[in-house]
């Protein structure tokens, strides 16, 4: 067990393994890609995060891929959250923002008013969860 | 468009609809089922975590499923998110701790210690992304 963990004592080659690490993260946005989100267009509402993300340099992800390792925005497709007869969800973390009904042409809106200027877009947000004290 | 979204402005049918939007939810917890995850364990990992959240009745989710539709705690599978060399990674939102190299038996801690009493676990803890000023 000890051994298979060995990775996390060495901080350098961690970095070198997990570029995560080390880039200023502020936001991750999950789009769900469950069956009802899917069934009204959630990959492309993702590929639309993907595109308004990396054209302003945000997205994190290897370079290779024309991604930024210093970007602030993780981008990740996840299953169901129970938005199902709502969707497609977006959801932006840390924040605890919930987007219901997104449309790939709400995306840059999301991305300029919310991930960008730091105000959530009222009219899309059905529900919060707040931050637990520390 | 504006029809599309009808169901917005109804907020009891939109409830109805929705459970999770009037479930008291602290948590959302993420595992990654990505293929370097799940190739180091990652569906026993989120199975670990539905059986403690269900023994606990922590689990949101729909009554028939044995889940509790006023759960604290939303569990959901997510793609890859940069942890692939440090697997299983399990997020824990709103509070933006990521933990690295979770195994089965690391997931009682984390339910215990985390998600019930509201410390990190810091052993197992690898990154943190800070909630943006409101």
């Amino acid at each position: 067990m000890a051994e298979e963990r060995a990775t996390l004592e060495d901080r350098a080659q961690l970095e070198r393994l997990v570029p995560v690490l080390v880039a200023p993260i502020q936001h991750h946005v999950f789009v769900c890609t469950g069956k009802s989100c899917s069934a009204v267009g959630s990959a492309e509402v993702k590929s639309e995060f993907e595109k308004e993300l990396l054209e302003r340099g945000m997205l994190f992800g290897k370079e290779k891929k024309g991604k930024n390792p210093k970007g602030s925005v993780v981008l990740t497709e996840c299953a169901s959250v129970g938005f199902c007869a709502i969707g497609a969800a977006v959801l932006v973390y840390p924040d605890g923002v919930w987007y219901a009904q997104v449309m790939p042409s709400d995306v840059a809106e999301i991305v300029e008013t919310h991930l960008v200027e730091g105000r959530v877009v009222e009219r899309l947000a059905l529900m919060r969860i707040a931050k637990s004290p520390d």
